[in-house]
């Protein structure tokens, strides 16, 4: 598995870390309450008590802070993917592992504790850095699970690596794109398993 | 296959046809330029000219002439789908057709015509009788599908029918449901033939 690969977005001035972390949590804790989209710079500055132009020493832009809030939580996602799959011993295990932990810790995220879901909506709806770094990630892994299948002979090899991951992808998409699991609440326990069955027996050599 | 199950609403007081079908026509007018949710029946009333009374002979509520625009919309789709499949020679090219012409005929009455798309959210958001009897009626076509692929000898006999049918219903789904499909506009050239694929080499036997 590649090391996470870091989705933060271009750091603009000082990149004194206790004051950016202080204004990504407080920005955090803003958005939750009032919106993403409701917020402004100049509301979040008033709300902190720095000055606009100080927080534009850190970041370029309400996205800027959005996207690190937002990277910092796929990050999140990716790091229990990962520790989950670590438990895995074959590649059909692995798949289902991947499927039911995307599902299961985006919910937690997202919806459990919703005050995330407003940035993860945007993030995901207008395709900020973050959240392409995110899905070229479950991509990646997604390569290298179906790779190591196809080596132990687990899965077929006549179709095109590229199209299987693909499609794989697409079938996750709804379970994994909060602004289509928030639709998908009801399906999220029975799905990934149905799911899975489903894309395993497309697998079958 | 059956008849189209007919999903219009029970009806209340007097059946007169035309009359149900101008407040039908006008409240689909009504609701394309005002939304479905902003409209009440007193606005409804005015707008066509008839008293609020004179509309509940003929409705028992907003919900009701909403269900009567839902049904005749879903009646189409079914309609479209019926005359596709009746080209259409085995198991393989009827699965293909279905989701193809399932994606197309949602996109084109929900999103091209964007007026009926208000009511098709609130009906599957609220699980409206119109969107449940044509959930059912895609997913009595896929039985019907598999059934004869099955037959034939074209599908696999090992997985139980209902969980078959089951799970392409949910790998259809986010292109079906007007909720999810329009997060899902980008994808709709390529998916639904992506998805087939898929679909048919889990069904290999």
């Amino acid at each position: 598995m590649n090391e996470i690969e870091s989705s933060l977005p271009q750091v603009r001035g000082p990149a004194d870390h206790s004051v950016r972390e202080q204004i990504v949590l407080a920005a955090g804790e803003h958005f939750s309450r009032y919106g993403y989209d409701k917020t402004t710079v100049s509301d979040l500055a008033k709300a902190i008590g720095f000055s606009k132009a100080y927080i534009y020493k850190f970041f370029d832009s309400k996205q800027a802070i959005g996207e690190a809030i937002c990277a910092a939580t796929l990050d999140t996602v990716v790091a229990a993917v990962d520790e989950a799959l670590a438990g895995a011993s074959t590649p059909t295990e692995k798949l289902r592992i991947l499927f039911k932990t995307l599902v299961t810790t985006s919910v937690s995220l997202f919806f459990n504790d919703r005050k995330l879901y407003d940035i993860a909506a945007n993030s995901a709806g207008e395709g900020w850095p973050s959240a392409i770094a995110y899905g070229q990630r479950i991509r990646q892994t997604l390569v290298e699970i179906i790779r190591e299948g196809r080596q132990a002979g687990e899965f077929e090899r006549k179709t095109p690596l590229d199209e299987t991951v693909h499609v794989i992808y697409l079938v996750m998409h709804p379970y994994v794109n909060p602004l289509l699991l928030q639709h998908n609440l009801d399906l999220v326990d029975d799905a990934p398993t149905q799911l899975s069955n489903l894309v395993l027996r497309s697998l079958a050599p």
